[in-house]
């Protein structure tokens, strides 16, 4: 037996790889393609049209076909609307739900191709009912969010999946679907492009959130951090209570007990100043109690306090204490950040595997995102979640910041 | 001004370097030593004892001295009891209380000096009072399990720790406070090591605790490791949301979908399967209820159910879904596998350094410690962190693990 | 001013990627293109067929993009012959030479396409005039072997580069064109995928080229290896003087010293027995003598000699000695790795960046590789250099070793 | 039977570490140990002795255990004058040479101790008679090097090594004997400690070498490198073939061709500008030519040839070309790479593990050295080889060379 599905594929879909990987995922999946038209966008501007029929032996094999080439931006002919099934309980899917990719997303509904809110990789598509004559809306649930009755999508039918298209003319810093790091590229030129980019998301009044890992303090752009918080290129952050913590400690211990963070002295082993900050900010009531009875007065949080830029620092099974700012349930940490993920126009990730994996969860492929880490694997595996213009760099946050600090900064 | 104390110490302290680490420190932190009385052990089986007089400009400088020297092993002459104070409100500890190694240590206490109970780094000790004329006890108490009231020791008086010691005679495959890692050790040789010590600990009825990672399940050890937890090799299991996820999906659609994953084909990137998984065991009402109505038939997390060997599966901000058995909350986790880790007198860890972190951050120095993973820069890490008896191997899971299990199945 | 030039493309040009980084070329380099026809193969065994003009604003940037489109496979139409020049002097090549790509790889002479014998990447052309009447041959040649008086093709007229297709169908462990590494693949399956490639080379008479680093040693992968020298699984040996230095050092000193090197003890830090080593071979005037005397008795260097497998050993500024079989001239060791090189259908890298490099720098992309390695950016920048088939693991040499011949030698 | 031989220590014995390496070898090799006189230094500036009798069951465990005391700073007591034999053949030792230390040796001669000119590690140490009544001279000499009839030291008699001790007081960023790689300081106060260090060699009139890696180029530290040369902070400079094509080909093709390397424009994957470069040079004649001819007119190499700085390019089997400048046989390389070392007061190796191990392995453990490098396993390996006064730096060199030269230009 062979079934056979006719798929449509519209746009620069040649250049930006989409007709290559729906073409390999046909071979990949074993089966055969059947191109019907095509007809190639001539010059760099003109888009390109290809309709073909697949087919496969079993309806699953099609099936799993089909699914491949709708992530890759290919459409079912003759759309119908899309299929909705009811979950049966709260954070259970029916079978078969349709699972998301992070890239612009449409589904058909009563006829019309309604956009998908918020959309998130690896999610389930929920049909909102309009109330009182209101239109449906589709929104993206995280499948624990999910709760008996909703409305969730199923199969391929009716869904559009708008993936990210080359730009035109030449390529900027910002890679276009770059799996690999350049280490090739210069990393003074490199930190001016990331400050230029900075510089037009503020102008735009644009929003940037920054993922930030301990190595920010303890490598010493600390203070480069704090600078930019004060001058206001940040306007957000998501780090753990390690980050905090250790810049929270820099200020109370870095210098008070006669050692002077700045000459390396006396890096002895001890972890005792840490757990003497928790239960320092503890005693005041939290962070925000300890920078307004001056208990805290410099640093990354404290310039957050004090210049109004929200924060998230969540919790994990290897932190200390934590402090009481420190949310330590893993869902309602995600919730938080998953709102500052939909905020953010460009996302800094610093030094943080586990937090920039967590942020980048929730992040559709158009958000640019910039990744710093020392460990190119850190890198590697954070471009591979899939944004369609990031810049990985494998370098020292503690130059970096620095030198990032005095592009954006010097001008003041 | 010049401030002084005497201290004194006992045992192998030329060879297990903890001399050297006392002089060391003492220079480090701006002070002077003179040595009074000096005995050294003759020969491999007679102990050295060393009293000095250590001196400061100030007394602040005094005091890090003497902590450093204390966490070192030297106690201070003339000892009196140790200084207690109450915590001033839950979760908030005196200032300057005394803050743990993961040493066996002893407190004085009404002129007696009781041993420490569960002792962990980066703690406080309090001094639970005998009730009805019951004896005292000293016990290790987290940050956040302070409650106000205690009675929390400060200082450095009337506190003494036990740093391991070199053994006497040639070395085992487990390295005696060996920060670095050997890569020019054969492979085949450190597992049958590490097999060997496994049929010891199972021998005389210890406990193994592994501690596991994803990378399990992606590079082929699930099998193998599944063999072992059936055989009795394993009496613990701590891992992630992750971990348990990727292992079910392998029972769940490892075949079902007419893709054979020993085969490698359809490495297709979606990561449709893991969500499907949660939601399929979020159906059945958890990981045991689908094991009892035969939903999951193989695998790690079946073995557990199956042999009743506990776990803990702590979840992080990167998860999906998570599973009904995940622990969300990080200090409730934390809790459950300080729990594992008091009990284990082996810890494997593999392929996580998250999960790893948080067991080890739980283990006395005296509790045995395997670390494995393909990343030198985490088995450094997990090595810092200070068991004195640890293998630390780079390798790759997917190949450790049926060797070792070949090693230890082939008798049976 | 503008100029352009028509361009051709046939084959798999779009499933194969070649298309798309022809445009993608185009776009980068400032350029513009305009499709004068399009020919889509309608399934995956019919090829598809492109004619483009290119054009760009200076003559400069032209060449520069026709360049890049013949190193992806398309040729200017109508052709021409290829244009020769002289070279002006030993070791100089003409300005604006061609310099080859690692594909198959046809010039035009005479009016005919001729193929150019032994191409390897970044090389020259030369055209040798057949003598009495013999036809004409286009060879491959390195900078440092040029001759005045050479005829070096220059610019990119007609040269026809043929770059590796898609394979038609399900893919294998061999993945086509991968920069990445999957280290998502179970280590057994794979290690089986390769022993099956092994004999499949041997079944057909083809030979395969092994090249090793000295972590093989010390993590005790050299008995499996000499057992697979042994059992006729390998057909080269490509090494440094370390690696063959440290394996005739376990042979001398493993034992006869009484410290039995499986047992792990006294891994002392000292190298005395490496220099010995290399003493005590020079005394008996090399490897070969050294075994005919019986000095050396096993091992991998041995299992080579035994049984006639010829092996380049090249020569570092890091090493101690060198043996007297070690070539220590670049020039003349690269020569002997080209060779080589040439005569392979399978080569293994095994645990050596170095030699690995220097290997893969002369082998056309049509020659199947095999990388292993611990650290990953080994393996990724061995596969970036371009083989068509390659398959990258991530494992450890140690345990990989023991397992490749299990599977190879179960059997025997 | 038991055999033993009375052993001697002075110095800075027990906070230098060396006390626990002589107990911990006895221990490790199977050996008894029995101390019969002990005097420790009573505070820091005081040093300690110790004699002890060391036994074995056999006289060749005996000898091991002496060789490695005797590497680690203790001398046979009542010393006779070193044993020495004459080497039977050019490139050949005695059985049971002499094998060397890289710290600080001294032989006895006719009851005189001679110190070891240029000693390092893995060598053999040859008494040079003194001709016409001179005194008699103990040179270090490398295997290849050896000559028959050449009188080599063999054994351990009259041989003594004197191990670097921990510096008095407190420890400057040039740790002592640390193995491992701090990446918890500061990274800007590392870089003016390192600084600070140069400007200290500058003033004394020492010689500070740099060993360097292609990376350079790559990230972007070209240009403040050639600065510090053009300064005169650099004396002498030690490199691949490979640096030097790639700093040249900046010069040559950075512009020249209408591309602005520093916009990140075509990063095209083609080598064809460094052959050309290589090309270019051989048509110059050298690198010296094509400066004194103002084809090359900037760079690193260029800023050498104007300022009379020194270097040394050695070739390898990766090598393109090689440049005619390049030292292509490796015992001729190292050779020169030998000259380098020793005249070294300050090494910076920055981002090359194969030649930082090339000059590593030719320096006394006197010499400070600074390790540089992205990759920690490649500062780990570095800092391993033994400098007692190493600073290990984890971080982008591309950051790292700009921090550095604005550090020491500043004051300009």
């Amino acid at each position: 037996m062979t079934v056979s599905r006719t798929v449509e594929l519209e746009g620069h879909i040649i250049d930006s790889g989409s007709m290559a990987r729906c073409f390999g995922a046909v071979m990949d999946l074993g089966g055969e393609f059947d191109v019907e038209a095509f007809e190639v966008g001539r010059h760099k501007h003109e888009e390109s049209y290809c309709r073909m029929t697949v087919s496969a032996d079993t309806d699953g094999e099609l099936r799993a076909i089909v699914h491949e080439l709708n992530q890759n931006g290919a459409t079912v002919a003759d759309p119908r609307d899309a299929t909705l099934e009811e979950a049966p309980a709260d954070q259970v899917v029916p079978v078969d739900f349709y699972s998301t990719t992070n890239h612009p997303t449409e589904v058909r509904v009563d006829g019309e191709w309604l956009p998908v809110e918020n959309v998130e990789m690896d999610c389930a598509l929920v049909v909102e009912k309009g109330n009182d004559g209101s239109a449906p809306r589709v929104v993206t649930r995280v499948l624990n969010a999910i709760e008996a009755g909703d409305r969730v999508v199923t199969g391929e039918t009716g869904i559009r999946v708008d993936p990210p298209e080359r730009p035109r003319g030449k390529g900027s810093a910002f890679g276009f679907m770059q799996g690999g790091v350049s280490s090739e590229r210069p990393s003074k030129s490199l930190i001016e492009e990331i400050a230029a980019e900075m510089r037009d998301v503020r102008d735009e009044d644009g929003s940037v959130l920054v993922v930030c890992g301990p190595a920010i303090v303890h490598s010493g752009g600390r203070e480069a951090l704090a600078d930019l918080v004060r001058a206001g290129y940040i306007d957000a952050l998501s780090a753990g209570n390690g980050f905090a913590v250790h810049d929270l400690e820099r200020d109370l211990y870095g210098t008070s007990l006669g050692v002077d963070t700045e000459t390396l002295e006396h890096p002895r082993k001890g972890h005792k100043h840490h757990i003497y900050t928790i239960s320092e900010i503890g005693r005041a009531g939290g962070i925000e109690a300890a920078v307004e009875d001056e208990i805290v007065t410099s640093g990354v949080m404290y310039e957050c306090i004090r210049n109004d830029v929200p924060y998230v620092l969540a919790g994990s099974i290897r932190d200390d204490g934590p402090l009481p700012d420190t949310i330590t349930d893993a869902v309602e940490a995600q919730a938080a950040i998953r709102e500052q993920a939909h905020e953010a126009d460009l996302v800094l990730m610093l030094s943080t595997l586990l937090h920039s994996v967590a942020v980048g969860n929730c992040l559709p492929s158009t958000t640019k995102t910039v990744c710093v880490d020392i460990n190119p694997a850190t890198v590697t595996q954070l471009l591979d979640r899939g944004s369609a213009q990031a810049i990985g760099m494998v370098t020292d946050i503690g130059t970096f910041l620095p030198m990032l600090a005095d592009e954006l900064l010097e001008e003041v």
